[in-house]
């Protein structure tokens, strides 16, 4: 009976998995992770106090999204295997995410990476699903590589602090998946406010964040040219690789510069670098009190969180490929020219239509949901925009509304981490329904957007 | 010696002038005439009181450039020859500017109106610099006219509150001609709150602000048009129309529905009315105190003058054609399209170039002003980011904090109004001096942004 209630689900499913463009399958899936997920998050059996339906509901999203915006504390209010769901929830999210831009990238760019020459170079007309598989199988392995590296080092950095045995392996555990995914979930209340200090857990944090958000082909990349291995570098590798650190240096050198918070504390370069790096990688942990930040200071990380990182990673935002690309036309039509190009390169028409639309329903999104929420709340406009910047780029930093928010404002937040971790552009586009995708032309050079 | 003086100057700048870029020569020129309005304007002999360098140049910027927005009451500090300079400053700001931007559009569109058929349609081979004198003379006399009758309406508006005879001459002057510049300049401290439920007043400044901001072409299509002299209103003139009815529309009725400054008082449907009136036209006459809109009334109305009006008339801001030109982009891509359309019509690439631009460097300036100033003053965000979109956008509304700026402050949003009005793209391009500009293309329809 049972069984044949799933195949008529199992078939329904299929019959309408077909009829709908990719980017409807995309939205669709996630949807329905979400729902699983909220499915399991609701189970009595897996809480220590009550929760509501909303708040399950965000959890769940969130965890999917791998945002890590929370209204209700995660270790207060779930078990461990509650917590378990939580945390296996954003590995999903995280894994799935990078696996399946990292196929886009490949799949829509040329010769972005030695990847491609292994997978869908020379031998392009040869059936090559097995290639793929190997190649997601790889990126799978790095990322729990990294995972289990990151849990060891926590492991040591918590037990250093004095924390318990037990509850040692499973914060390091939670909080390195958590990391790498740029979840952004912690089971601290406070998120690491009282590791601000402490070197080892700031570098921990720091590199895994760093090679979740950059991703695999990126990393990968940089691993193969400071091994000596290649000379060839990608353009998109650059581009994203120069553009990260440049905003980090900026970020680090204003927040210790100008915040009155930082500048009293004892550790401040420290500090300066991971709210710039925790904004940018939108992993969304936080060291000092981002509510108690000054209004410049909030300004600019709603700027780094609006950008983002790489489109190759688990970093959210609007991605540093994205303001390249509108940056190039900026400069070329001020210097008057016909094509548009950045460091010597024509950039297509394609990647302009794709970053100039997705810049466009981004940039509107946050402001159209900053003036909803000034409707629903009753906060001030600073925390409003910057709990919408940091639910859009999936970054999960917050002033501290969210918990507050009323449950029109918390359904909108789950709205915008949704369509935050699908993408404006593919939510936009699987809203209309269309079935025919364009096919990427041939094209000299590339920028991914 | 002083006209040997004068003579060396001439020839100095002459010489400059052929030496640089037709953006350069705008913006220089734009400066002259600031410089001169400020030189005037700093004769002790038209003050009634004392007045600090910095506001002279304040009120010298925002007159040329007709924002209006103003660090000290122009009635309490210059007496009338002095206020009389500073319409004659907007007076040139605003003939000046829709002569150009009427100009231009001739120039850079192609069937854009009846005008192109009797200026440079058949007889394009012909020296037309006699018929392009005619219709700039057609321009002046229009708005001398439409001036004319404003004042004289003012007059009975002014006589029937009971205002003495000579002031009533000299306050209708000021106000029909700051109306129809969309200068926003008033000669009352509170602007027209006083006038909040007088309908002839309200319907005065909408006509001259509304016929000034959409500017000669449109208003001469649309006469044309109405008069059933042409079935053939031009694309662009569709689409300003449209969209201006369109926004002030929706605007009206946000504010009817949700403001609650304007549900407690007697006249609701006007007030609503004007204030989205006085944001798009960017005229900047207020009826309700703008300090104590709410937060999301405050959002839209920033919205608004975000957007502006007509490239052909007064207004500034971003303008409605080149929002358009976003639109279409990002509706083509969303419905998959490979050319960029709206209504129908293929919008050609070099339009999309210069509204993307445009759009970009706009949003970006919006954001980088509001956050310097979010430094160098002490008010909360709504009232910095409503001064900023004022000021670029030359509207002249203001939450009341333009007279509290520190100096630095002040120069800040000297240099907005100033850039608000030569362009963004115009001012970049200028910067960056470059002689030769793309000539546009034969384009099968357009839309001029
Ligand atoms: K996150
Ligand atoms: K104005």
């Amino acid at each position: 009976m049972k069984k044949s209630i799933f195949n008529k689900f199992s078939r329904w499913y299929k019959k309408y998995q077909v009829s709908k463009s990719p980017q409807m399958n995309l939205v669709w899936g996630y949807f329905l992770y979400t729902v699983a997920g909220f499915a399991l998050l609701s189970i009595p059996l897996f809480h220590k106090v009550d929760i509501t339906f909303v708040d399950n509901f965000f959890i769940a999203t969130s965890a999917i999204s791998t945002t890590g915006l929370v209204t209700i504390s995660v270790f207060d209010s779930y078990n461990f295997f509650g917590q378990l769901i939580v945390m296996l929830l954003f590995q999903i999210g995280g894994i799935g995410y990078m696996t399946l831009t990292t196929y886009y990238l490949l799949f829509t760019t040329k010769r972005i990476t030695h990847w491609h020459s292994r997978i869908i170079g020379a031998e392009f007309t040869m059936p090559n699903t097995i290639k793929i598989n190997d190649f997601i199988k790889s990126a799978i392995v790095f990322t729990l590589v990294m995972e289990a590296l990151g849990a060891i080092a926590f492991f040591i950095a918590f037990r250093q602090t004095g924390m318990e045995y037990l509850q040692a392996i499973w914060f390091s555990v939670f909080h390195s998946v958590s990391a790498f995914c740029t979840a952004g979930f912690g089971l601290f209340n406070h998120s690491f406010v009282g590791y601000s200090e402490n070197v080892l857990i700031n570098t921990i944090i720091s590199i895994l964040a760093i090679a979740g958000s950059l991703g695999f082909i990126v990393i990968t990349d940089i691993w193969y040219r400071l091994a000596g291995k290649t000379n060839d570098i990608s353009f998109t590798s650059k581009i994203i690789t120069y553009g990260f650190l440049f905003l980090l240096t900026v970020g680090t050198l204003l927040l210790f510069a100008t915040e009155p918070l930082i500048q009293r504390s004892g550790a401040a370069v420290m500090q300066s670098f991971f709210q710039a790096m925790t904004a940018m990688t939108t992993v969304g942990f936080n060291t000092i009190s981002t509510g108690d930040l000054s209004l410049p200071t909030l300004l600019f990380v709603i700027f780094l969180m609006y950008i983002g990182a790489s489109p190759s990673g688990t970093a959210g935002g609007l991605k540093i490929t994205t303001l390249t690309a509108m940056l190039a036309i900026l400069k070329s039509r001020l210097l008057g020219q016909k094509k548009i190009t950045f460091f010597n390169r024509i950039i297509p028409f394609e990647r302009l239509y794709v970053a100039t639309s997705t810049f466009m329903l981004y940039t509107s999104i946050i402001f159209l949901f900053t003036f909803l929420l000034a409707y629903s709340e009753d906060f001030a406009l600073p925390k409003i925009l910057f709990e919408v910047a940091s639910a859009l780029g999936t970054v999960g930093l917050s002033t501290g509304i969210t918990g507050e928010l009323s449950t029109v404002g918390k359904l909108m937040v789950i709205l915008l981490m949704f369509v935050g971790r699908v993408g404006v552009l593919t939510f936009g586009f699987a809203l209309l329904e269309r079935k025919s995708i364009d096919v990427p032309e041939t094209i000299k050079d590339d920028l991914a957007v």
